[in-house]
């Protein structure tokens, strides 16, 4: 068929001229509309950081869920709204991959900063977040996190000091200081009871005084009405996933209470929800911890997709601070990563470590947890570890078969500087697209708080 | 045109249609002007494939590159046209990461199949690759590789073969399967002499009778007239960027004259170019070497980027296969990574090492081209190396000196699974963005070219 070719100028002039005219017409329809979505009025952002989540994480963690039944790999939640990537290099004079405490500022506050440092600048100095601007703007505010909600990332959106050791003064923070006469986070859900609860003051109690719902478990949680909440479900980090009781809430579960508190502001809200412990698990260079953690936060993840597509009003970015581990899929030369391992535990390697060194016998408790039918040298590595009695030996140990199960490889029990990827969905997405800097996302949400001024 | 779409609501028809009519004297102007240039006809395409580059290996150039006296980290060629990543995963009975030639043949002809396919599918039938699919539309078409071009990645755009190892096979394929009468392939630059010119055939006397020219370095290449042109620079592969000669070409060097003979042809042109090397270095865990192959793709991407830019019909994709040794930025507990020590060598470690297993001595040999100064325990290290005069050893021991400077780690002397990234730019660009498939660059590219014809 020659026809188009013959006609080519013409054919040219048309694409673009008439192309543009009639683009609703033409193939261009679902551009079109997609423009005019990315084009709606942003009322509600959220933000969702998957601490530690470098892309080995988020590539494994779809092979791990892959339906062995059909012949394509299944998208996750995630891999449907990827936009880019950023960098998370943080400006630190001693150390330049960044810590959790750096990479939040940067994109709370749009500052690039040391590492430890809460919502400062290099100097020292409180640097305006985008969850302190949304309240300003009329806005309600929410923090959700799995770790303790006076954590490097959730702090330094709601609070400003020079250390991230110090959460009790963050906790603090959360109470004392006041946008426009209230307090400035309407919705905290996590742990990091602890940090509310001292001899020398009980926040808890300051935040009732004032007109706050106090909640400490699932249930509570979910009966709960008020539109200002304060939930702490653990004294400090909450359980990872799989080791959750069925009386504590999931990430998902904090994600969507904290949506239908906060959606009920026609002015909008802000909204950052941390999966906290993919780090966490990362450092432990766990990667049945690690999983759990991803799956924790994938379905808060979704939930908030969820909310958004109904509200058609509502940013959801999520992206990770920097990766953890040097965590590899593939290793020791094997062309192979199994998930199946992995998804097969049914506790954390920690949580069956700390059984053995209480006295739990290794054979029943891995039996019982770890999902997998041990051969005798694997069993035996473990029995080895626990005549030391220490937990993280025995950690070690079960970590190991893990490990050589599903050929996961790691360099460091730190951070690495690679890349982040992003994700976008919503009115605006299209802002976050491309290889971005960290301090980006603040920007692009000062601008778009601006614009509702 | 269809007329069912002629019925949309009022309020669609008046964003799309003025919004269109109008969209460059408003704030959209820049996305108007993007989305015609999206949409302009697309006469040539360039693929670029950096092989075994991931995310880490990105991102490390950059900082590599780095200006200290500029506060902000500079983006990469790369960096600005990012438009997502692609899952690497083959169809391999054996092996779940992907090696090159797999990875290869999803990307050439839209098939996922086992790891050592060369242009087959899982039961060893030939598939139709992009290449040979742009021949078929009267379209110019290119290799470039430092590798043999024989090697897995262009042999699965121009060869079909059950096994990447029949490099000879492979090289007889360039010359014997014809399309339309004539050669497949019209401008051959590499490495792989070795594979051309045997005992049993002289592929480039054969190739030489039937009007190509034959070129043996980067004089007569640029000297060369002749829109179909061999050009063969060594035996095997080409020696590393740093390590390379004067007389012979740079990777930019091969593609601006492939772009050059290619360019001339009204009808368009397929070109694949590739970054061979990076993945050799990452298989060797040297980051010397990673980063000189780096500067050679990234120079050679430029030089594709430039030539679309003023061509405007020219759609350039870059992207790697899958990543390479489980490399790190980053390592064993410390939150740094340097590239200084990196871009001071001026040579590779195995260059190196070479000089000194043939008995170059060995503080004269570090001297002249680790560009270190080296402290007595990491020249003590190479020295006990030497004892043995083996290369591997002494390659180690060197490679020793600049991760730990470095602060680099890796996991494996293979490959690893995670997703690799995707760059576009160019009309059509637009088609290549999020998380997509290997196979959708093929499929793409396939879509493009039924249009024209």
């Amino acid at each position: 068929m020659n026809f188009k070719k013959r006609i080519l100028p013409v054919a040219v002039l048309s694409t673009v001229a008439l192309g543009s005219l009639f683009g609703s017409f033409s193939n261009d329809g679902a551009l079109a509309k997609e423009k005019k979505e990315n084009n709606a009025e942003i009322k509600n952002v959220i933000f969702l950081i998957g601490d530690g989540m470098g892309v080995s994480y988020t590539s494994a963690y779809r092979y791990m869920k892959d339906n062995p039944q059909t012949k394509e790999v299944e998208k996750t939640e995630f891999d449907k709204y990827l936009v880019g990537q950023q960098k998370t290099y943080p400006e630190d004079p001693h150390q330049n991959v960044t810590d959790s405490a750096s990479a939040a500022t940067a994109m709370s506050a749009g500052v690039k900063t040391y590492n430890a440092a809460i919502g400062v600048d290099n100097d020292g100095s409180r640097v305006k977040t985008v969850l302190e601007a949304a309240k300003e703007n009329g806005k309600s505010t929410g923090l959700v996190a799995t770790s303790e909600i006076t954590h490097a990332t959730p702090s330094s959106y709601g609070a400003h000091d020079v250390n991230r050791k110090n959460m009790n003064a963050i906790a603090d923070d959360y109470y004392d200081e006041m946008i426009k006469g209230g307090h400035k986070i309407d919705v905290m859900l996590g742990g990091g009871l602890s940090n509310f609860v001292r001899e020398d003051r009980d926040l808890t109690k300051e935040f009732k005084k004032d007109g706050y719902s106090y909640v400490t478990n699932k249930e509570e949680m979910l009966k709960d009405t008020n539109s200002r909440t304060l939930g702490l479900f653990a004294p400090g980090g909450m359980p990872k996933m799989i080791d959750r009781e069925d009386s504590m809430p999931s990430l998902k579960d904090m994600t969507n209470t904290a949506l239908k508190k906060l959606g009920k502001d026609k002015d909008g809200f802000f909204l950052m929800v941390e999966g906290s412990q993919i780090d966490w698990a990362g450092h432990d260079n766990d990667i049945v911890a690690a999983m759990s953690e991803m799956q924790d936060f994938e379905n808060a993840y979704k939930a908030a997709i969820e909310f958004a597509k109904k509200d058609k009003h509502t940013l959801v970015i999520a992206t990770a601070d920097h990766s953890t581990g040097g965590y590899s899929i593939g290793a020791r030369g094997d062309y192979n990563w199994h998930g199946a391992p992995i998804a097969a535990a049914k506790r954390t390697p920690d949580f069956m470590a700390e059984q053995i060194a209480k006295g739990a016998d290794v054979e029943q408790t891995l039996k019982s947890y770890s999902g997998l039918e041990l051969k005798p040298e694997e069993l035996e590595s473990v029995k080895k570890a626990a005549e030391s009695k220490k937990v993280l030996d025995i950690d070690n140990a079960i970590e190991g078969i893990y490990d050589t199960r599903s050929v996961t490889g790691w360099t460091t029990g730190g951070h690495t500087g690679e890349d982040v990827n992003v994700y976008a969905y919503g009115p605006g997405s299209d802002m976050f697209a491309g290889n971005i800097e960290n301090t980006d996302q603040a920007k692009n949400i000062f601008n778009i708080l601006k614009k509702r001024k």
